[in-house]
C-alpha cells in the first residue's frame, strides 16, 4: 500500500527528490549470507548516471551509493539495507516560472491536483533522478539471483527502437550495448541513430524509443497464478518507469495479429529436459516461468522537456506559455535501460522468494 | 501477497476452478450506504457469459450470482461482500489425454512445473472462468462509483481489433458495442469482421484481438507517484486477464514514434476550467489521473485451445501431439472487453479511496 | 489492508454474518500436494460448535464446511481454498429493540458510528460465529504443518482461568482438556469450575477467562525481526479473537516482576543440540522462534448479552435500558479455545512460509 | 509483508544497526501540506535519547535527526520523508567474546539460528537503538493528527509499573511525567522507586516494569472489523517494541476476573452527546474507537544484560558462561515510555487515513 515501495518479500522503497540533499532507497527482504559491497551497486549505477554523453542530460553526479546498513563483514545480515545516494549537482537557479507554472506532458499538474504542494525544483519527486535508487536495488536483487541460483541468470536490456526507427535485430549482438551511448545492441544502425539524435537534441526536442529486457537461466515455475502473475508484476514495475506508456511480453501487441496455430510455443523432450520450439509467449504462460528467456519490451515517451513554446496554465488558473530550459536527455528511453534491467532483476528475485516460500521450489521434472 | 486477490482499500480475492462446484469473490473495502443486489451484478455477468453467440464458447453457464453476505436491507454494510457463481455445465468428459499431457500455450506445463500437480479439468484455475468474479466485483466497483463520484462516470470497453483488421475509429459509436456479439463499436467493419472469424471458428483455429477501454469522468488527482502509479495498477491488473499480452496508456507504443511537441498535451482555461488540448497520456501523467478520458488499451494473443495438431510432451517426458476438442471461444479477445471494464472499475475505485484516504482527496482547482 | 484477512502468505480471509445465508473463507497460499478433505475440517469445527453443552449458546448449528475449490483428486493443488459453511439456526424473531438500540460492550454504536449503517440480526460481521471460518483455516494450517514439518508439531489451547478461579496448574493435563465442556486441562477444579458457571448461568450473567494456547515441534528461526516479530503477529491475530482484551507471550505481564537474572533462559549443549534451563521468553526472542514451546495467553472479557439491565442510548439518542435476551455463552472464553488453537496454527504457517521464502530456512546448528 | 515497515497508509519502514554509520526510516503516506520540521521531531527523540540520567544508558548519542526528502518550504507534500540519524558513539571495543557466544535472554541465537549471520556489535539490528527512528515517526504522526482533527488530540505514555512495584494511580499527574528521569506520573513513589532501581543498577541486575498509553480525543468510529482491529494494530506495533511480553487493552488481563455487569461501559446522552459512564473496553469495541480515551498498557522484561554469570553455549556448540558488560539501562521500560507513545500515534494515524478512505469518515452522531 505504500506508494514508494515494490515487491513482496524482496522490497523496495525508495525516497528523494530530484534537488533534495539525498535520494536512496531501503532493501528489505534481502537474503543473508550474499557477498555486497558498494562496488557491485557502482557498476550498474555508473551506467545509468547523468553525463555520460552528449546524448543524455549535463547534469553531472557521481551518484556514489553508500550502504548505511544490512551488510556486515561483506554479507547480507537478512535486515535492510539502506542506499543513500547525496545529490551534488542541483544547480542553484530560478525557479521562479517553473515554481507557479504546469509543464505540459510533466506530472506539474497533477501533483499539484493531488496534493496541492510540489516540489517544483527540478520535478521534485517525479524526476527520473528517483531512478538511481532503483538501479541500486536491482545491482542488489541480480547478485543474490546469481548467487542462488547460478551464473546463468542474466538480465540484460537493449534499445531497440528510437522513435520511429527500429533496429535491424538480424544484427543484435549484446555485447555492442556497452560499447555505445544509446545502449543499442545493433552497430549497423549505430551511425544513424546518433545523426538523428544529434538533429533532436540540436532543435531542443526530444523523442521517443522501445527498450527491451531479456532474462535468460530463469527456471520453470517462478510467477503465480491470477493476480501473482509474473508478468502482471512486470507490467506494473515497467510501467512504473518514468515517461513508460506501453508494456508487452513476448509477441505482445504483434500476438493480436497471429493464429492460434502461429502463436502456439510446441515442445519436444531434448537431450536436457523439454525444449520450445519456439517462444511467442516471451517466458511466460499463466503467470508462471516456462523456462525460457523471459522477453519484455517497454515503450517510452519523448522527454516532455522541449524548448519549443507550449501552451500551458499557471496556478492562478491563467494562460501562459512555456519552454522548459535546462539540462535534459533528448531521449528518456536511453537511460531507461539500465532501469528496465534493474525493475526486472528485482521483480524476479521476488518471484523467486515467494516460489520458495509457498512451493518449496520442488521443480518438476517430466518424466520424473 | 496473496496471489488471488488484487486491489488495496478495495480489494478482491476470487476462487475457483472451471470445473469445481462453484467459484466465486470476496470484495474487502466496499464503501458502506451504498444501494446493491444481485440485479446490479447480473446484467454485467451476462454480458460475460458463455454461450451467447456461436463466436464465443458453447458452454451454458447462468452464472447466476448470488451474494451471501455485506449487503443488508438493500445496501452495503462495509464488512466483505461474498459472491457466489456455481458451474452448472461441466462436462463430464474422458479427460484421460488431457490430464497426462501439456497443451501449447496453455498454462498446463507451467501450473504443474511450479506445483507438482493440477486440476485439469477445463484448464482448473488457469481458466478464463475465473473473470466472471472479476466481472461481479467490477459491477459492484462501478455502481459505488457512480454513487460517491456521480452519474458522469463511465467505464466502457470495446473491441478495436480483431486478428490483423483494426476497426475504423472514424466511424466509433459506443452504442454499436451492445449491439453486435463482437463489442465493436463500428459498425462500418462488422460485417467483414464476422466473416472472417466464422472462418477461423470453422478452420478450429483463433485469432487474437485488441481492446480499448476508457473511463469518462474520472476527476484530476487519483493515482499516486512512484510504484502506486494509476498506470503501474491499470498494467498489473489488465495484464492479468487470460491471454493478455500488452497493455498500453494513451498513445502507448506510438509515443516511441513522436516528437516531444508531438506527445506535449497542451492545456488552456475554459470557460469550465482547465482543457487539455489532445490527450496522448491517456488521461494519466505521473502516475496521477488529469481529469481527462483514461484511455487503455490490451492485446490478446489467440486461444490456445485449436483442433490443428500441435507438438508436445506429457507428464512422463514423451513426445506428445495434441489436438485441443471441446467448446472454446475462437478470440478470447471478444470476451474480455466486459472483463477490461471490470477491472478499469476496480482499479479507479481503488485509487480514489486510497486517494481520500492519504490526500482528503481535495482538488486543486487552478486560480482559486 | 483488507480488515478481514490475515497472514502474508498463508493468507486467510473470511466473509459472512451471523444471521446471514452463509459465512466461509478463502484460504490463499495453501502449499501444494497436501492431503486435505472436509474430515480435516469438521473435527475442528465440531470442538468450537454451539449447543455442545449447557455451558455454551443453545444455538444449534450444524458447521459443515464445504470445500468449493483448491483440492483436486484430495489434495490442494496450491490455488485458493474456499471453504463454505451454512447459517441453519438463525432464528426469525423480532430484531425490533436491538436494530434501535446499542447493547453496551457490544460493537453496535462503534459499527454504526463508523458505517452509518449495521446488520443487527445477531451481531451481524461482529459475531463469534465468524470464528467458525478461522477454525476451518486453522485445521487447513494444522494439517500442512504436520505434512511439512512432522507430526512432532503439536498446537493446543485449554482454559486456564474462568473468572476469578485459576486453574490449580500442577494438575496440568492435556488429554483433560477434550474431556470437560470447559477445555480445562485441570480435572481436580473441574467440578468447582461447572458450579460457578453454573450459578453465572442461571443468574443471566456472564464471566470472563484466561486460555493458553502451546505450540510444541517449532523449529528456531521462524518469524522475523522489528514489524515481522512473530509475537507481534501472535498478538495481533489473538487480539484480533472477539472479547480478547490482552495477550502476552511467555511471562508475559509477570515478567515485569522478575531481575534479569530470573528471566534469563540459560542454555546448555545436550546429546540432541542446544537445551534451555528454562522458558521465560515463551519460545520466541526478538521475534523469532527459539525451538522452545512457544507459550501465548489471551485474556477474554465477560459475555456483553446478559439479562441484567444496563443503561444506554438508541439511534435516535434516546436514553434506553437493555436487557439482552436470546441464546448466549456464559463465557465466551471457552468456545475461544479451538479459535486460539486456530489462529496460532495459521501463525506459525505464516511464518514458516516467509522464512523459507526469505532465508531458504537453513537452520543453523550450534557446532556445525 | 516487509518485516521492517509498519503501518498500511501511514507506512514506516526502518533499518540501521546499533554499531552502524547510521539509522533511520522512511515515512510514506504523510498527508500533504502539514507544517513539520526537524525540530518536531528533536523534541520527541530528546525524551528517549540515552544518556539522560544515570537510570538509562550512559551511551551518549545526539540523536539528531536530518529530514532528507518530502518537506519542502516547511510543509510535507505527500512524498516520502526519509530520516537519518547518525550513530556517534559506538565504542571500537574488543567483540571478540560476544561475536561467538550467545546472551541469554537476547536475539544473538535466535537471530543466528534464522540468518546463519549476524551484526554482533551490540546487538546489531535488534539492539533498542532502532525506536530512535520509531519516535521520529511517531512525532510525524502525532503533528498530523492534531493538525488534521486538532489540538485536543493527546497521545501521553507513563511508567506504571517498576519491577514488583505498581505507582499509586490515585496520585496520577500527567505533568509529573517529564519532571523525573522515570517518566513515573506518581511523585509520591517517585523517591522509593529511585531508591529501588539505583539498588538495581549498583547490584549490575535488571529489572522489568510495566508502561500505560492513552490516546485522548480520538473520534468514534477508526479502525474496522475483524482482521483491521484498532486493538490488533495496537498489540502487534506495541508488542513489536524490544522487550515487549505482553500487551493489554482497557481493563486486560482483569477483564477476565468482570461479570458482564461489571464490565458493561453503559452510555447515557449527555448535553455534547453520547457519554460512557465507565472505559473498561478502554475505548476500543468490535476493534473500532468509541470516543473514549483509548488505553492500552504493555509489559517489558528486564533488560537481559546483567553482569550476573549465565550459563549458555558459543557457536561452535560449546558451554560458556556469560557476564554482560558495557552501558545498558537497568530497566528497560523506562526509554520505552516515548517509543510507546509513538506507536500508538502511528497506529491512530493509520487507522485514520484508511477509515477516512474506506468509510468517508462521515461520523455518525446519534439523534441525527
Amino acid at each position: 500500500m505504500s506508494h514508494n515501495s515494490f515487491g513482496h518479500l524482496f522490497r523496495v522503497t525508495t525516497w528523494g527528490e530530484s534537488h533534495g540533499p539525498a535520494l536512496g532507497c531501503v532493501i528489505d527482504g534481502c537474503p543473508p549470507g550474499i557477498a555486497l559491497s558498494e562496488v557491485d551497486l557502482q557498476g550498474a549505477l555508473d551506467r545509468r548516471k547523468p553525463g555520460g554523453s552528449r546524448f543524455v542530460t549535463q547534469r553531472r553526479e557521481a551518484d556514489e551509493a553508500k550502504i548505511l546498513s544490512g551488510v556486515f563483514e561483506g554479507k547480507t545480515t537478512g535486515t535492510p539495507i539502506s542506499v543513500l545516494i547525496e545529490n551534488t549537482d542541483q544547480r542553484s537557479k530560478d525557479y521562479g516560472e517553473i515554481a507557479r507554472q504546469f509543464r505540459p506532458g510533466h506530472a506539474d499538474y497533477t501533483y499539484f491536483a493531488k496534493y496541492g504542494i510540489r516540489d517544483y525544483r527540478g520535478g521534485g519527486r517525479s524526476s527520473a533522478r528517483e531512478t538511481a535508487a532503483r538501479v541500486a536495488a536491482g545491482a542488489v536483487a541480480l547478485k543474490v539471483l546469481k548467487t542462488l541460483i547460478g551464473p546463468q541468470i542474466a538480465v540484460r536490456a537493449a534499445l531497440v527502437q528510437l522513435g520511429v526507427h527500429p533496429i535491424d535485430r538480424a544484427h543484435w549482438d549484446w555485447a555492442q550495448v556497452d560499447q555505445n551511448p544509446l545502449f543499442s545492441p545493433d552497430a549497423s544502425t549505430l551511425a544513424h541513430f546518433e545523426d538523428y539524435l544529434d538533429g533532436i537534441r540540436k532543435a531542443g526536442s526530444s523523442i521517443g524509443a522501445v527498450v527491451e529486457v531479456q532474462a535468460e537461466g530463469v527456471p520453470a515455475g517462478w510467477g503465480a497464478p491470477i493476480y501473482g502473475k509474473l508478468d502482471s508484476d512486470l507490467a506494473a514495475n515497467l510501467m512504473s518507469i518514468n515517461a513508460v506508456k506501453g508494456v508487452e511480453i513476448g509477441d505482445g501487441f504483434n500476438a493480436a495479429n497471429l493464429s492460434g496455430e502461429q502463436n502456439a510455443d510446441e515442445m519436444r523432450m531434448g537431450p536436457d529436459g523439454i525444449e520450445f520450439l519456439s517462444n511467442h509467449a516471451g517466458g511466460i504462460l499463466g503467470g508462471i516461468s516456462t523456462g525460457q528467456t523471459i522477453v519484455a519490451r517497454l515503450a517510452l515517451k519523448p522527454t516532455s522537456s522541449i524548448l519549443t513554446e507550449r501552451q500551458s496554465i499557471d496556478i492562478d488558473g491563467k494562460d501562459v506559455d512555456i519552454r522548459t530550459k535546462g539540462r535534459h536527455d533528448p531521449c528518456v528511453g536511453i537511460r531507461a535501460v539500465p532501469v528496465a534491467e534493474a525493475m526486472m532483476s528485482c521483480t524476479l528475485l521476488d518471484a523467486y522468494l515467494r516460489h520458495r516460500g509457498q512451493t518449496g521450489a520442488n521443480a518438476f521434472v517430466p518424466g520424473l
